[in-house]
């Protein structure tokens, strides 16, 4: 039965100016955490939000998470927590987002002043941090007031993990997410992740799946130092022939990993799964909007949401060790390291899938017959998630969108990783759905960031609105 | 019939401490081109060379070049010019070499102050410009010297041109030429450059071949911009996959080019120029030294040298706008140029290799069939050039070098280039002839350049019995 949140909702539009100025306030604290000089203001975000949640009469807390490694002089911003209802009877749902912004400098093009929210008259709002990742941890508070003063009642205990590190890295979350697992966030029936985007402006979207990514370098050496290649060209072998070589047979130009055996570690497409797609409201023309050119591998809709999302993609990205600025320096590099990365997914895993790279990189290496030597290994590597979406927390969520802006949400996964995800489905063992609020073209990360009035306000109602059909919804422990 | 050059050797035997001196003080003023601020200093260097050829009785003119192009602040340093003896029964010798040197700072890893001449117990005199090119420059102001002391005829009429900045791509040089070839340099009958290196330490060498260079970008670009590879890895074609493609099909790691035509270019080897190597005194050794490792292309001399000198070669310089710095970064380059350049030999004229090398990177890029575009393009080309070893200007270099030094010279190319060369040879119409002072280990460019005491002492006697044996040769005008 859907909730009656008609009282909710017209407290939020109520407050929709309020809410405004507490993003205004917020957005006017530069949290920058890549910056030494900003590490204050990243506190001062820190303490902005744990007063007003304490305000609010939630149970907050500021757990500090040692120095910085590296940079030993910082202390880093600590994780504010805080829960908000203790009733046994009701569920609980552990929320996340972070209150540290990228940097912003006017000299990087912006219109407006980035720490100086400013609102449009088509209701853009423009700051830094506006849609990453202050308006939706927002979203969160303006909910529990909206609540309070509508005298509805929450329904559900709200557990908060808010951490200041985000853009550098998330130093030492991790490890508090989990230790904590299994003591604060004990009690957490699911976990809801705000931190992401609408695949469009028109309509929101549910994202039940993140691609796992391997970064991996190929270092070919020979001469002990760089030679000029009027002196030695001809007579030294030159690693940058090996490394193109090598480079070269990687991937084709339809994004077909040339790397025998790769394809075959890839799930299956399921009926169900199929069944999702031909929903989804995204064009080729949106593709070509967000690329700039239409130089896409596929024609169609469907074939490119699941080549961005369900199968795996591999991407050179460059070179170390060579010439790369602009005009002309005739070098040949002594010692050369070729950079790449392949997007994984079910069911890729990461040490098969470095076996099969490093066996194919060798195999290919050997054939040239060089005298150079040649290293390939793995630099990282980060795991995909996929949840599903059957579950009654996207269920809960799926209802929310429709009784807040009138249509069924895109169900849809990211081609990128948001690392957060998969240690919170780990450590707690819940079901983790991704809730965006802002939109495609909000420009996080971007100069002249932005936040919808209307992707805030509504936002607000819909994250209110999730936590009422969370409570109603029947158990189905699908993961 | 040997000239009787007793007299100016020990002559020069008896100056040498003045010598040396005369380099300490070229030494110790740092005519660094690159650097605004030793703008000055670089002038300072120009006139102690017009006074110590005027104090010589030379007439010296210091010629303007006018403003630096894109640095309007800073007058180019000037050309120091000087005729030194007007006797037309007298052959004319143009000597060319440049009073400007190459940065030096103590913290780039100088055991010995840069700018002050240090010389250790082997004789080894350390400082920048030792040996490139204020060592050489002084030889002949040193033969003037020392054949006035000793009381012997100067042989020929001699004209010099010194320029200040050569290090810094001899800015307004070539015009200067052209422009002077028929005036103050019109009575030349030849031209000798003392400007490069011996191939090894032992064994002068004469230089009668230089392989030009032509430079390469080809640019391949899709997106507007770079895009993330999680978000659009899979979905847009890559602009680096086209890119490794392309330069994966340009050489072989045996140094064989790809590019259909290029090597039925080349002009074949003659029997004549056979029978230069195998005398020359260069081991496999001597290239394992210099390139620090053991992967070189060829396993003998010959083919080696040959390699290195007079045939064609290609080399991948590196790519712009890709991703170059350490660690890891998930780009999709928006825009990539590969850089690669082909050291050219006769017969290979610039626009037949141009074309070539165009139509090869388009075929390989259109069977690619991406929807990225492509353009190709040559950087800047210079020419290679090649004199006849047997003209009288090298023959009179041969018993000079035989008669200072008891050996034969090798008789080499290189496989840079010294773009001057041609311009002279091209100006002038005269046989150019490179006749080095300074030997393999000297190091110009790098730390710790030095000049050897024998090398300095020995090449002035060389660079004074060359004119000697200039004068009694026969003429033969194969060029």
């Amino acid at each position: 039965m859907a909730p009656n949140l008609d009282p909710y909702f017209k407290q939020v539009d109520a407050l929709a100016d309020t809410f405004i100025e507490r993003l205004r306030a917020a957005v006017a604290i530069p949290s920058v955490s890549a910056s030494d000089e900003n590490r204050k203001d990243v506190f001062r975000m820190g303490d902005f939000l744990a007063d007003e949640l304490t305000r609010l009469g939630a149970e907050v807390e500021k757990r500090p998470l040692g120095k910085q490694p590296g940079k030993e002089h910082l202390e880093l911003p600590p994780v504010v927590i805080a829960r908000y209802g203790n009733d046994k009877k009701k569920r609980t749902i552990l929320v996340y987002g972070h209150y540290d912004v990228q940097p912003a400098l006017m000299e990087d093009g912006w219109a407006t002043k980035p720490f100086d929210l400013t609102v449009d008259e088509k209701g853009r709002m423009f700051g830094r941090g506006s849609t990453d990742d202050k308006g939706p941890v927002l979203g969160w508070i303006n909910a529990i007031e909206a609540h309070q003063k509508a005298g509805v009642e929450f329904p559900v205990n709200l557990l908060c993990c808010f951490e200041g590190m985000e853009e550098y890295g998330s130093e030492g979350l991790d490890d508090f997410i989990n230790a904590e697992a299994k003591k604060y966030f004990k009690d957490a029936d699911a976990v809801c992740i705000s931190d992401n985007y609408w695949l469009g402006t028109e309509k929101p979207c549910l994202t039940y799946g993140l691609r796992g990514c391997n970064y991996y370098s190929v270092e070919i050496k020979g001469p002990a130092q760089d030679l000029h290649s009027g002196v030695f060209g001809g007579s030294a072998q030159e690693p940058m022939t090996d490394l193109m070589h090598v480079l070269s047979k990687l991937v084709d130009q339809k994004g077909q990993i040339l790397i025998p055996g790769l394809n075959e570690l890839v799930a299956p497409v399921t009926e169900d799964e199929k069944k999702l797609y031909p929903n989804i409201s995204y064009t080729m023309d949106n593709l070509y909007e967000s690329i700039g050119s239409k130089t896409s591998i596929f024609e169609t809709k469907d074939e490119t949401l699941m080549a961005r999302w369900r199968f795996p993609s591999l991407s050179v990205h460059g070179v170390e060790g060579a010439f790369s600025q602009p005009g002309a320096k005739t070098v040949i590099p002594a010692k050369v390291i070729g950079k790449f990365s392949i997007r994984t997914v079910p069911n890729m895993e990461s040490n098969e899938v470095n076996e099969l790279v490093y066996k194919h990189v060798k195999d290919v290496f050997n054939k040239l017959g060089s005298k150079n030597s040649m290293n390939v290994y793995c630099q990282h590597d980060g795991k995909w998630w996929v949840a599903s979406p059957f579950h009654w927390n996207f269920q809960a969520a799926s209802k929310a969108v429709k009784q807040v802006f009138g249509v069924e949400p895109d169900m849809t996964r990211e081609g990128g990783s948001i690392p957060v995800t998969i240690t919170f489905e780990q450590a707690t063992g819940k079901n983790v759905l991704l809730l965006p609020m802002g939109s495609s073209t909000d420009g996080a990360h971007s100069i002249n960031e932005k936040l919808d009035r209307r992707n805030y306000i509504e936002g607000t109602k819909l994250l209110g609105a999730y936590l009422h059909y969370v409570a109603e919804e029947p158990m189905n422990e699908k993961k």
